[in-house]
């Protein structure tokens, strides 16, 4: 068998989806996990609105103030949110066809991503729809939250939701958590790449954590948890609000 | 990366689709190529009456007639309509799960296929929803050719279904094509295979062949074209009904 060619997988799935309207039902994302297990998006969700979200992310964005910058901001969602109630908001994402298609929407958006940040200072750093996840690795994740630090205002928070990979009994899922650990990661930390039609991104490290992870790799660094909304066994995801110390 | 486990990835997405109905919207198959492109579809179109169907294979199925045996069934679309219309159907499936699917229901399906044919005679071979492709190779198609002869009832047809793969200019498909014959195969002989979470199907070979492959290969076969309906560059889906010579 053949590998997919590197390319901007995820940015096309959205340029699709956007030439759609957005609508839901059309464009397929394929995640593709080391292990081999494949799961299936809508890509419509990169295009939905507040009430589209978890309910504990839309209580925590409304800690946004000031001057935003969304750390892989898709297609913008948040984005949207956010300037119709009034904030500056800049985006990062590493994929060039999400860039021109927050572009396309007006969004002030530039090929970025949380190890390349631009210059602030920012009163809010959003790592929503789950991506606490790009914090990557406990290493990474050091080195990550300082570099936000260093973009951060005084008075500036965190904005940030994932999934407690751990609430669940399927197998597939606890069996890659125990390879994860053998092989000296945690067991949230997902290696994954977007796959679609010939392409497929990189390899990308995608740490799924649980509030105690959270807590310990947040111990070694400039911020601490301010406010959490909790998940439940049904519904993981959950958001919290960090700011600096 | 590690490789799936080998498992019914198409029955557990049939069971998963008919749990929830059969509804659109809710279920996605995964088909890669082995070139590593992927495709994703709609499971629930494998719940589809008559009126989504291509045209074609609707003018076609007007030829059933006796008894009917599906080859390939899936979740058995095709033996519902026929049912309806007061035909004897059996139908065969390689996949546990689509097997319990059909018998849930009520359909009489067995674990089989194309070369694991019951004993006849049967009136009406079904190769539909582009199961022509089930011919797997021109080496392959000759035996297969010669078997469904030999459980064909005299004056019996074969209502068959494909695509023609050449109907297109995109590069990823082009290339595969161009790459299919430098390995002595004919451009449209698919290499399959389907993922669901942690499972994938065994490869399997799908060809889509054109008219003119068609006739070749019927050539030196017991069966002859009797009736065409002919695809069209933006719907590439052809149906037809051959007869014993």
């Amino acid at each position: 068998m053949v590998e997919p060619v590197i390319g901007d997988a995820f940015g096309d799935l959205l340029r699709r989806c956007w030439s759609l309207g957005g609508a839901p039902g059309r464009v397929t994302e394929v995640v593709e996990r080391d292990d081999g297990f494949v799961s299936e998006g809508d890509v419509a969700r990169y295009f939905g609105g507040a009430d589209s979200w978890s309910p504990r992310e839309a209580a925590v964005l409304r800690h946004a103030r000031g001057t935003v910058l969304d750390i892989g901001c898709g297609a913008g969602r948040h984005m949207i949110t956010l300037r119709e109630q009034g904030l500056r908001v800049r985006g990062l994402d590493p994929s060039p066809g999400a860039v021109a298609v927050c572009r396309e929407r007006g969004l002030d958006v530039e090929v970025g991503d949380i190890d390349r940040l631009p210059d602030g200072p920012f009163d809010t750093l959003l790592l929503f729809g789950n991506n606490l996840g790009l914090l990557g690795s406990p290493t990474a994740a050091l080195i990550r939250l300082a570099a936000l630090a260093a973009v951060a205002a005084p008075g500036a928070r965190i904005l940030g939701s994932t999934i407690d990979p751990y609430r669940t009994a399927a197998p597939a899922h606890t069996a890659y958590h125990a390879h994860n650990r053998e092989r000296g990661r945690p067991g949230g930390q997902l290696r994954l790449r977007v796959r679609h039609a010939n392409t497929a991104t990189d390899w990308f490290d995608y740490w799924f954590l649980n509030v105690d992870e959270l807590e310990a790799v947040l111990a070694g660094s400039p911020w601490r948890i301010d406010a959490i909304e909790h998940g439940t066994d049904t519904d993981p995801i959950y958001a919290v609000v960090l700011m600096l110390r």
